[in-house]
């Protein structure tokens, strides 16, 4: 048993999913969440800031005595694994834990993977499915506008702009005949719908931060570390002004968070 | 006579234009460029965040010892007033040289201003309109995906996503009958063929890094601050990785910068 309070975080909102999935798995854990606001966005920044950045967001966290940490973000997860790897405490990334579903997942062997610029640039996706079984087939491709897009609120299912950028992005991987497709960022699945109208029925998505979660799960119930009790408490920490990030973490929740937000300087961990 | 170098700061990409116009207009002059791409974008952040950046870039390039610094930022000219008014060097922002230049150049008195998020929120061009001419309309627009969609390099004049993006936002003005339009953040002029498109071209652009690089220019000659003996000299320095900045200033440049580029903590300063 370990009470402490599970530590989550995110360049923003993206990590959200996991939070949600999280709750959804655990409703007595404690979780804090902190969402890099005011760097927002990583993916397209370069591997020493990206480093830099989560190596900060991790010794918040650690300040905070959490008892996990979870990177819910596909790109500190794909380019800063060694500064992860130095953690102190148990942690769960999203690499390693999505690449497992969707090798489950897919019949063809044909598996597509969408992330951040930085994400696709490190490759990470495509070894951790090859570990899984060399014989995969992996195409792969950075989307940089779906975090903007999903960040600007533009997520309906026939948001013109958005389904305009979604094709010109997802029609090449669709032509390679995948049956299944990694949203390795945790901001994707705020547009799965859009993703899934341009891929076809047909194709399976795995949400990466879903995958985190349950790895999360799984990992604190081996380890005899879940927490007991009821608490399910939670706290929010952000980079930048509050009431943007809670407006939008409500819409994406389903409740209002915005009594359990506070503002930090990140730059002084 | 003062050959120190000119400052010049910008979250990313976007001050370029002010550089581009400063170079035509001074070729003598000493540059030294700050563009905080490890942070960008500023306009979708809050005021204590923008506030916070702003005097680390100035900060930056006083290090430097420069003879002035110009805020090519629209974001931060527009939220961070109060940072620049306390510097100690002679300094200009885009939006009052930029409002002066639309009050002078629209004839049916109706002016349209497009900014990020947050140079909208602030209202900073409408005051500064209203204080050259009290008679004017003033309607404005945030487009923040402007800036993601000019930094992912979606600029072509046909391209469709940008085109679609630009119509969103940019046919509710067209609708108010504006002749005149401010493009009230730096990275915009790069889309100024699809801002053309839309608005039809009986619709004055007015570009606020130009508008701000002539006012910088206007002023060092007044004071007698000019410098003398042909250097022409340029120093880029930014917050993320030296290459994707350097690629794409290139193209907007004209010219490449590879052997001037340094990557600096900025969060030091």
């Amino acid at each position: 048993m370990d009470n402490r309070a599970i530590g989550v975080f995110d360049s923003g909102l993206g990590g959200l999913t996991v939070v949600r999935k999280l709750r959804e798995l655990l409703e007595d854990e404690n979780i804090i969440y902190f969402g890099d606001t005011g760097r927002v966005p990583y993916g397209t920044k370069g591997t020493d800031t990206i480093c830099r950045y989560t190596g900060q967001d991790e010794a918040f966290l650690l300040s905070k005595d959490v008892k996990m940490i979870i990177v819910a973000c596909g790109t500190a997860s794909s380019v800063a694994k060694s500064v992860t790897e130095k953690l102190s405490v148990p942690n769960v990334s999203v690499v390693q834990p999505t690449a497992k579903a969707a090798a489950a997942a897919t019949r063809n062997g044909k598996i597509g993977v969408i992330g951040t610029e930085a994400t696709v640039k490190s490759g990470s996706f495509k070894k951790a499915l090859l570990s899984e079984n060399k014989d995969l087939e992996i195409f792969s491709t950075a989307c940089s506008l779906f975090v903007p897009l999903v960040e600007a609120g533009w997520v309906k299912d026939d948001d013109e702009v958005t389904v305009k950028a979604a094709e010109r992005y997802l029609l090449p991987l669709k032509q390679k005949g995948i049956d299944t497709l990694i949203l390795g960022c945790t901001h994707f699945p705020i547009i799965s719908g859009i993703i899934q109208r341009v891929m076809g029925d047909e194709v399976t998505l795995i949400s990466s931060g879903e995958e985190a979660a349950k790895a999360a799960a799984e990992l604190l119930e081996q380890r005899g570390m879940l927490c007991e009790g009821n608490l399910g408490k939670e706290e929010y920490f952000v980079s930048d002004d509050i009431p943007s990030f809670a407006k939008t973490a409500e819409i994406f929740l389903g409740r209002s968070i915005n009594d359990s937000v506070e503002k930090i300087n990140i730059e002084e961990y």
